[in-house]
Formats: C-alpha cells, structure tokens, sequence
C-alpha cells in the first residue's frame, strides 16, 4: 500500500501548493492513516514537499517506521503539540495549513506559542476528507467484506429475535458475532430498538425485552480492515398488521428510489429529496426526521452528505448510505439502509440481505 | 438524584462568581451528565447564576427535559454552536468561560462570531473535572458495582485461556460477558496481549494464538451506570520459569506499595515513587515505561493522574488505579492494576480479584 499512500499525499502537496502552504497538520486518525498507513493512537503528521514527518511518542516510534515507509519518523520530546511547534520552528515552516474543525483551541495555542512568530497557521480543513471521498478499488474490496459482513451477522442475529429476549442481549451477541467473524469492532454502537423505542431513531438498546407484536429496528455495522459498514433491517416479531404494511412498504419504495437516484453527477439533495418524495406520496413524510444517507469509508459518518440542501455532486467512487425511516411516536419506526457505491450508471449494491419486511 | 446535581452546579457558580464570570459553557458530555444527568449526546449546557439552560436539538429536548429536572430546555435552531451564540447573545452574557481544551477552533469561531462583541470568552478549563475527582457516596457505591463486574468477568474469561484460541476471541467473549452482565459496554477497548506481544502496555486484541509457556496480559473494564472500572492480570500459560517469577513478584510488591502510598494528603508523584522505588530495588525499573496510575470516574482517565512530577495531593474521594508493570521487549509483560478509593486511612480497594500469579 505504501504506493498508494505516497500518491495520495502527493496529492494533498499540489493542493497546498495551489493555496501557497508550506505544510499541512493532520492530527485526525483516519487522516493520517489514509495518507500514511500508520495505525498509532497519538501524533501529528506534517506534510510538506520536503518530507513528510510524524511526530509521535516513544510507544509509537517503531510502529510508525514499520508501517509507513516514507514517512519520517520523529520522536516526540514532552507533550505532543509543543513537540510539534517546536518541529515547525526549527524546519522553518512559514505558511501552516490546519484543520479548525479537528484542533482544540488549547492545541493551537501551545502550537503557535512553540512555533514562534515566523510561523502563520492557515485555516485549511477538509482537504484529505475531499479525498477520501472518491474511494479507490482496494477500499472498495475492503468495504465489499465489511458489508458482507455486517449482513452475515444480521442474518445470524434474526434467529435470536423473540419475545423475552432483551434488545442488550441482542445487540451484545452481534457484536460478539462480529468480532468472532473478524471485524476490529462494531462501527457504531449497535441498534437494537423495539416497540415503541423503534420510533427512537438513535434508540440505545437497553434491557427492555421483546414483546409479541411489535417492531424491532436493527442497525448495525463492522470495522473491517479499516473501513466501516452500515446496516439496518427492521423486523416484525408476530404477522404484521395492514398499516404497518403499508409504513414498510413505503419506506421499501423510498429506499429504492434513493438507491436508484444515487448516480455520479446527481446532486446530493435530490437523492435525499428521491427517497422523501415516496414518502410524501404515501403521507408519510411528516415522519422521516433524518437525512437520507452519508458518506462511509474510514469513518461511520463522512462526507458526501445525503441530505436536504446538500448542493455536493456525488462522484464515482463515493460510498454512501441509503436509508430511509418512518418513525411514530408510540407506535413504533421502520428503516431499511444499504450501503452504495456510486457509479456512472447503475449504483454497486454493497449490502446483500434481502430487504422484505421480515416476520418472526 | 436532582438535589445532588443542583448541588454540584451551585458549586461550579460559586466558582464563576468568584473568577467574575457569568456563565460556564459545558461541552463535554460527562460534564453535563455530572451537573445535571442528561445523558444525551448533543447540546451545550450553559450554566449560570439565572437559570443552567441546555441547547438541545429535537431528538434530545423530551429526553432532557425528564432526565434533568431543574434545568432549561432551549430547542436548538439550525447548527448547535450558532444557536448557542444566538443564547448567549439574546441573554446578554458578557463574561463566559469555556474550557480550551475540549473546544475546536471552529466552535469557538462561530459561537464568538454568533454571539457578538458584547460576549467575551474567557478560558476557565477544568472547573468541572476538579469537582469530579471527589466521589459522593452515591458515585461510590456504583463504582464499586462496576470494578467487581470487571472482575467477575476476567476470572469467568481465565476458563477459556488455552493454547490455540486467538487474543481477539477472548477479548470478544470478555466484552460480550461485561454487556451480559449489565454493563453498557468496555470503558476501553479490552486489551488481551500474548507472548512478545504483552511487553506492548498499549496492545490491541490479534489474531494471534496463545501459546504454550506465555504471558498473557488481561486489561478490561465496564461502564456500570455510567462509571468506569478497570484492571488488569497477567497469566501464564504453564509453569512460569524462575526469571519470569521474579518479575512477577517485584511487579506485585511494587504494585501493593502504590496501595499502601495512596493516602489523603499524599502528592501523586510520591504514590507513583513508592511502586517505581520498588522495580528500582528490583533493578526493573527501567522496564517500567508508563506511569503508576490514574483517576477513574465517569471517564476511565481523569484527574488525578499519578506519575512523576504529578504535585496535586491526593483528597479522600478520589479513585484511582494502581498499575506498575514490567516489560522486556521480546519476552513478554507484566502488569496488576486495581481501582482504589482514597481515604484518610487505608484506601479501599474496589477490585476483588486475587493477585497472585495465574498458572494455567
């Protein structure tokens, strides 16, 4: 992979050199991971046409030289952020680019303070996320098996659903399943919501057993390799009755109109707006209180956003969510998400578990 | 627990008024939980001699309004930190303290910008974290709920360590028996390190298998009621060789004198000498490459820290881990760690499990 992170900053290097920055500060993990390969928990990598440094402490030195060739490889003397302004004065560095989105104002200050007055910080965020957008065919190998597998283990977890079984048992043997199938982790904290606690879109699970007719919203999703997936199906414990039916069967339309609508060019509101509009149709659209999708990758939740007034044009390359929900306080929530690749034409299918309503 | 949070945010006015301020912005979650146990995870908390008001958006107002009697809800119109700035503004607030350290540039940006010249900002850190560090009783029961759940749980994981079965699937079993206990989840990602692989303090669960005539360091924690346990053992798969047995026992005495140093009224730094004092004798020392210990709350890593250097004297009330190891690159590690609470007299120890050597 070393190639392939050596290429990619050399793209981060002409977009500092278009804004004239001497370098970039990247201290957020999935950053310096994509640019580096680097894994280590604590850091900041500098990237500069001369060479790219990262500055790290004596637990990460020795993993660093391993898994990021190329990169130098500097040991970090005190505290991190005065290590690193200290770095930056003595290389000289005038223009700094940096990410005020991902530095606490406490971090700039000492930064600054040890760089001393020659050095100028630049606002400058977002520049490697732009490229971690557009994912290359070896991400999208590994996001392939993450889907798989988040969906694997949904499969195995249905035959855990009945009444009586706590939503925490639930969700402890998918992330126990996960894990034994090779994930590093859940990519979020699993979903596991029933009854009326399915109408709660970020709903924890908690010890509240399953009831004989009710639904249950399962949203789950694997770290693997790195990158995330995500994850939801929505189960009806008993025969469902007509109106909930009739929320499911929208809610099924909305998703795949937003699947469909999700081609490279196409304007992120409108796959959001795709996915609403079948729910207006059905009156339902009071009840949809999130967005559409997001971004996927490294991160759970990263950029593009699929969402009302998202002006963003989706790109090949571009991993995102599909999912829709209908959510009644007191009654309960329906949601139904897969994970897409976009493409010129017709969208990548990551997730591979049917999406029917499911009756237990 | 109303009475108790209203308590705790007269405290933290007492503070403003005394600093001249007229308001504390809290961000960090534990904070707010702590001052007023809404355990929602988004919103602002601002606090203030008039009425502590919350900016919440629409998925947490209800949530708040039932988990923190006493406090205001403000919905939440548009981005949260503009809104907040829109609060401080229409309140004419003039002197606000935040904590640098868990705020980004780009917060602070829009909330000034928001709030307007009339608003200052003035760094006031820590105010919250300094009254977390003295555990009430009600603190201290849960806590002592949560270190025996840990420790329940390593001794039922000791039955599975056998040559062949991978770090990951006991780290995986260890997590899915804290969640089956009732904990909401590890308060740090389990660490199940063998062979060389436990020399590494910081090891993350692979796919490695355990082998015959190895170390196998366990370090785990629950979250129990929102507070954090901790510990760690070290086992040996087989009959350990004299060398290693020598480690152990330096390790385990150095261990018992940090217990036995962590009194009210000692200096951190001296808890941290009295474990070193003893891997020196032992002429380990060098082999000791992090610090004694740390406070243990609502975080797993809090104030107190005790390490070199550390000056703060310890108070009754405070919790924290005692945790010295050894580790000798290539051949293996060494750590024992319990959660003690500090009291004028012996302190106590949460922890339950035996400390001797583990022969398996």
């Amino acid at each position: 992979m070393s190639d392939q992170h050596a290429k990619r900053r050399r793209k981060v290097l002409r977009t500092l050199h278009e804004r004239g920055l001497d370098c970039l500060l990247v201290t957020h993990p999935p950053n310096w991971y994509y640019l580096t390969g680097f894994t280590g928990e604590s850091g900041a990598l500098v990237v500069s046409g001369g060479a790219t440094t990262l500055v790290t402490d004596g637990r990460f030195t020795l993993q660093a030289k391993e898994e990021a060739p190329g990169v130098r490889v500097e040991l970090q003397q005190g505290a991190l952020y005065a290590a690193l302004g200290e770095f930056l004065r003595k290389r000289g560095m005038k223009r700094i680019g940096f990410d005020p989105g991902q530095w606490t104002v406490a971090q700039l200050k000492v930064t600054r303070k040890v760089a001393g007055a020659k050095c100028r910080v630049v606002e400058a965020g977002g520049i490697v996320e732009q490229l971690r957008k557009r994912k290359d065919e070896q991400e999208l190998a590994v996001m392939r098996r993450a889907s798989v597998l988040a969906g694997d283990v949904l499969e195995s977890a249905l035959k855990l659903l009945r009444p009586g079984v706590r939503e925490r048992e639930i969700a402890a043997e998918i992330e126990y399943q996960l894990k034994q199938r090779g994930a590093s982790g859940p990519s979020f904290e699993t979903i596991v919501a029933s009854g009326a606690r399915s109408a709660l879109p970020h709903a924890r699970p908690t010890g509240k057993r399953l009831r004989k007719n009710e639904l249950v919203v399962l949203d789950l999703g694997a770290i693997l390799g790195h990158y995330c997936s995500d994850m939801t199906r929505t189960v009806y414990l008993g025969r469902a009755p007509k109106r909930v039916r009739g929320w499911y069967r929208a809610v099924e339309e909305a998703q795949a109109a937003g699947v469909a609508a999700a081609k490279a060019g196409v304007i992120c509101a409108d796959v959001d707006a795709a996915a609403r509009e079948v729910l207006k149709k059905n009156g339902l659209d009071g009840y949809f209180v999130h967005s559409t999708g997001h971004g996927l990758g490294l991160e759970v939740h990263e950029e593009p956003r699929v969402a009302k007034g998202q002006t963003i044009r989706l790109e090949a390359g571009n991993v995102i969510t599909i999912e829709p929900g209908v959510y009644v306080e007191g009654a309960g929530g329906i949601r139904i998400e897969d994970d897409v690749v976009v493409q010129a034409g017709k969208s990548e299918m990551l997730t591979r578990v049917k999406r029917d309503l499911i009756e237990i």
